[in-house]
This record gives C-alpha cells, sequence and structure tokens, in this order.
C-alpha cells in the first residue's frame, strides 16, 4: 500500500509539470462492486455467442442492483446480497436456481457472508429449500450467535425466520438434470467414487458466483454462493461457506470472494491468505491475490480464482483458469464485464 | 524465528566462555507432541481434587500412546490420532464418549485434521453414529478428495468404507444428561435461542480436544474434535472441523488445535492467522500465539486458547481462559501436564 501511495504521489507530481495529462489517467476510477459468476475452462471457442450475451446482460443486471444500493447510501453487504440473489436467481451460474445436481439428483446448496467492519460471518451449508442461500447466510450473521449452520437444522433457522421456502425442484433446470443423466449413464449406475473431484475438474466449470462491495462509509463486505461440486455425494461441503476459504472480509485488508476447486480453496485457506500477505507482508490486494492464485493455488495443483475489493477501491480479478466470468462497477456507475482470459 | 536463533547464537557463545553451564540449560528439550482436553473455567476451586486426578492420569495416557507412535517411528498423524482417540473414549472430555447433548437431546460430532507434509487435510461435522470422529477426519483426508463431509452424508461414507459405528447412545453419560436436563428446565420447554452462544459462554467449559505433533521425519500434524456447545441447535457448526479456525498444520510453519467460543475461531481465521503471523511476520510460534489469542482473540470478545508446535519442537500453550487442561511430551519421553492458570 505504501508503494501505491507513493507512486500516486509521483504521478501527482508529474501531473502538476505535465498539465495536458488527464486526471483520469492518473488515478483509475474507485471500483464499488466486483462479482464473479464462476471460473473454469471459459473460452471463445466453447462459448456460444448466445450464452455470452445471457452471461454478459446478466452479470451487468447484478452489478447495477449492486450498484443502486450503494448510490443509494446503502451498506456494502446490502450491495453484495442484491448483487449475488440476482446471479442465484439466474439458470446461468451454479448458485440458487440452475444449481448442480448432487450424485442422489437432488439439489444442496452452500453460502457465506463477511462484513469488514465487524469481521462478523455467517453460512450456510447443504441447504435444499431456502430460495436465498446468501440471504439466510446474512440471516445467521446477524440473528443469531453462530456461524455456520448445516442440512435440516439451517432449514429450520430460516422457517423460524421466516424466510422465503421452495420445493428443491424450484432449482433444478433441464439443462442440469441432462448433466445430471449423462453422468449418471457414463457411470452405469455407479454413485461416483472417493476420487469424484476429478471428473469434476475434467468438466471444467466452477459456477459458483460472488460479490464483493465498498460503500460510502468506507467498509468492505464479500458474499459467496453456490450448489457445489457437480454429483457430490457424502455430504461434501466446499470452500463457499467456509469463512477463510471462499469469503472474507476485513476492512483492514480486503473483500475476497472465491471460485474453484473448493477443497484447495479450504486446505491453504486461500481467501484469508489474501488478506494476511496484504496486513503483514505488506503486498498489494492485486499481488495478494497473484500470489495465492498464481503461486499457493496452482503449486497445490488446483483450479480457480477470486474477486476482491481493498479499502481503496482497487479491484483484483484473478484466475489460474481459461476464464472466468466476472465484472465490476466503478463509483460513476460504470460498468465492465470480460469472461475470457486476458 | 530469527530472534530465536539469534538468541540460541548469543547463549552458545556464552556457553563457551562459560564452559560450566550445563548443555541442558542452554536448549529445552525438543517437544514432540502437545494436547489440549479444552479451555475454560478451570480454577483449583472449582475443580475437585478427583477430577484434577482423572483428568491428569488421561492427559499423560494420551501423550504416552501418542509418545509411543513417534518413538517407534511412526508419523505425526498416527500420534495426534493416538492421543485424540484416547481423550475422545474417555467421558472426562466434550469429544467423543462424554460429549454434551444438542437442544434435541442427541450428540453430534465434529473433527478435523491436518498433515503440515502435504497441507492435505480432513473433517467431519454433525456425526451421530461413527466411534472416533477423528478417524474418520483421517479418513476423508485419505481415503476421498473432499476435505469436509457433514451429517448423514459423512455417516454413509463411514460404513461404505467399515469405520467403527455405534448408536448415538453409546456417547451418552449420566453427566452429560444431567446438565442437558438441568438446562432444559431452566429454560422452561423452550429450546434456547439465537443467541445461546452466551449462556454456554456462562458455563465456562469449551471441552474440545486436540493434539499436534512433530516425528522423526520433520511432519508435523494437528488434529481436534468436539461435541461442540452444549444445548447447540439449527445444525450449528464451529470450529473444530474448520482448517484454519479449529485445526492447521503446514511444515513450514507450525501445527495448531484450538479450544474456545468457536465463532470467533471461524472468523478470524485464528489457527492459520498463528501460521500467518510466523510466514509473513517473523515471529516465533510463542508470540504468533500470544497476539492471535491474547490480541485478535481477546479483542473480538471470545474465549479459549490453542496448543501448537513448530517444526523445531517449540511448544505452545496459550489460553485467555482461567485455565486449559493441557500437557506434552519431550523427545526423552518426559510428560508435563497442568491445568490451572500460569
Amino acid at each position: 500500500m505504501k508503494d501505491t501511495i507513493f507512486l500516486i504521489s509521483v504521478i501527482s507530481a508529474l501531473a502538476f509539470a505535465l498539465p495536458d495529462v488527464a486526471p483520469a489517467q492518473l488515478a483509475p476510477p474507485k471500483v464499488v462492486l466486483v462479482i464473479h459468476g464462476g471460473a473454469g475452462s471459459i473460452t471463445p471457442e466453447n462459448t456460444p455467442e448466445s450464452r455470452q450475451q445471457e452471461v454478459t446482460r446478466k452479470l451487468e443486471e447484478a452489478l447495477i442492483a449492486g450498484y443502486h444500493v450503494l448510490d443509494e447510501g446503502g451498506t456494502s453487504l446490502d450491495a453484495v446480497v442484491a448483487a449475488v440473489v440476482i446471479m442465484e436467481d439466474s439458470p446461468l451460474f451454479n448458485a440458487g436456481r440452475g444449481a448442480v445436481l448432487t450424485s442422489a439428483g437432488t439439489i444442496e446448496l452452500d453460502a457465506s457472508i463477511m462484513d469488514g467492519a465487524s469481521r462478523n460471518a455467517g453460512g450456510v451449508a447443504a441447504v435444499k429449500r431456502v430460495k436465498s442461500p446468501i440471504a439466510l447466510a446474512r440471516a445467521v450473521m446477524e440473528q443469531t450467535d453462530h456461524v455456520l449452520l448445516a442440512g435440516e437444522g439451517a432449514e429450520a433457522f430460516a422457517r423460524e425466520i421466516g424466510m422465503e421456502m421452495v420445493a428443491n425442484e424450484y432449482f433444478r433446470t433441464d439443462r442440469r438434470v441432462q448433466q445430471f443423466e449423462s453422468k449418471k449413464a457414463s457411470l452405469n449406475g455407479d454413485t461416483g467414487d472417493a476420487r469424484s473431484l476429478q471428473s469434476v475438474r475434467e468438466s471444467g466449470y466452477y459456477g459458483t458466483v460472488g460479490a464483493a462491495a465498498l460503500d460510502s462509509e468506507g467498509n468492505l463486505a464479500a458474499a459467496t454462493s453456490t450448489g457445489g461440486l457437480s454429483f457430490k455425494k457424502w455430504g461434501r461441503v466446499g470452500d463457499s461457506p467456509i469463512i477463510g476459504a471462499g469469503t472474507y472480509a476485513d476492512n483492514e485488508t480486503c473483500a475476497i470472494s472465491a471460485t474453484g476447486t473448493g477443497e484447495y480453496f479450504i486446505r491453504g485457506v486461500l481467501s484469508f491468505r489474501i488478506s494476511a500477505l496484504m496486513l503483514h507482508a505488506g503486498l498489494s490486494l492485486e499481488d495478494a491475490a497473484s500470489s495465492v492464485i498464481h503461486g499457493t493455488l496452482s503449486e497445490m495443483g488446483g483450479d480457480g480464482g477470486v474477486i476482491g475489493l481493498d479499502r481503496h477501491g482497487n479491484v483484483t480479478m484473478t484466475f489460474n483458469t481459461d476464464g472466468m466470468y466476472r465484472g465490476y462497477v466503478d463509483a460513476a456507475g460504470n460498468t465492465h464485464v470480460a469472461m475470457f482470459g486476458k
């Protein structure tokens, strides 16, 4: 951070010396919200034009929803929830409606959220009937003493506080049922083995969604929501509901949401690791994210990416896969969406 | 670490100048295994002599079991499991047999383990019928691609690989049933509210068990097992099955197992935070643990402690509560057990 401040000072000095340099080139506009819709084998070759357009429109819709919250003076928590709910409700991503099926043919959803101001957090794992897992994660954070609720118990809490419940079929889409049937047929009636991560990695798309935001009070927040691994079994829980792994936020450093082979994000504590590199090693957000994704994650053999914001509105969207559905909106309301590699 | 090495150099130099200083005083013997049986309001006043003796004997038994594994050339993973299984099987601690009851009157167990050499890890949450949750956590690490399995799914995996299963009643003890009935009566038929953490904190004892070990190959491992919060509801999951929160191990830095108000350990990612302080801020294990427990945890308002080992055999047993059941054994087989504050 000191380096950045120093650089800004130098550039400002140059700007006085060279008054014809436009101020817009000196300091990039502060980013207020950044989102992802999953990383993986996302290339121009395997992404039809029609899907490119649908995904782009939906990411823009999520960015604008979050931006409006912030522009009206709302909190970063409100903004990340507003953005994530739109992606949960869309069948385009592996979260909420349109999530992948488990080996039992059901849909089990995970989510978590963290408030950078208080470092309070909430998460839910393996919920089947709560329309918005991220809204439930927020309720866990705000209305209980707990951080993580799982399974039937989490749903009992959701009913008790009057959250919107749906049948598990609500989340089911034809596309995911076809993927499930095709996977099942390929296994000849087996339900997959203990090394099922490999087959998911071959399919190459981790469709978790997430957001990080910075509000006018300078507070950061991050949120993540997912259907987890396709054809998962044995009550597998990934990184998305785990604070420090799939989600982390701390006003002192950054807000992060991750997507990828969740097991590696848990083992490497990768979201929090970015924060720790900023806090203790003095790295910028971009350098810390790059070190964790291209260094730690890649060295461990994992795939995926993160989006993140620091308290100055610097943004990162870093991944070691072919692409990541991603976008950000700046304080002026300009949106920027991308999906393929740089 | 640099400070320590420098200090050792200075002391070594003094030793040459003063040859009558016994070498044993220069470097404390390397610790190979450290364990805890929970932290909390453990004082001479509220701990009857008979319980002091029972706990001391059981901690020594766990230390010696782990020591034998290491002394015979076994791995740190084998040693932490050997030590933790003895505490799981004992009704004295809140893990395995003798675990606390949930608000539904059942027992739901969590555990996790991490291998510092590979940074591979395994955890289980809310299992009810697996005799040794730590053995199941190890099987998750070694026999699946996953890190965390929860609930019925985790038990289906346990049955599939032939782990020893028991009725939930196996874990139940008269002492815990009495605590449950008394709590239930005080609530007048209610099942507790969303702020249930407070009532547990008033009871003041977090009886999670855990171990960290260093083997002859220089590999670290850590393991943690618990019954979680007394009278917990809604599928609450604490820090014990969460890598980075309740358990962490990395040969580069340290092996840690935590006990306390688990929600704070999750939010602060406290086990991994100790490792990050060593790696990026150059702190010793003892200074990093002290910073995290007396700094981060206390500032957040949480209670608890950690035990840990670094790769040089330096040990920490740090807590911000009145006491912590704890002990370590050194390379010569000498055990040291304590429970009250320093």
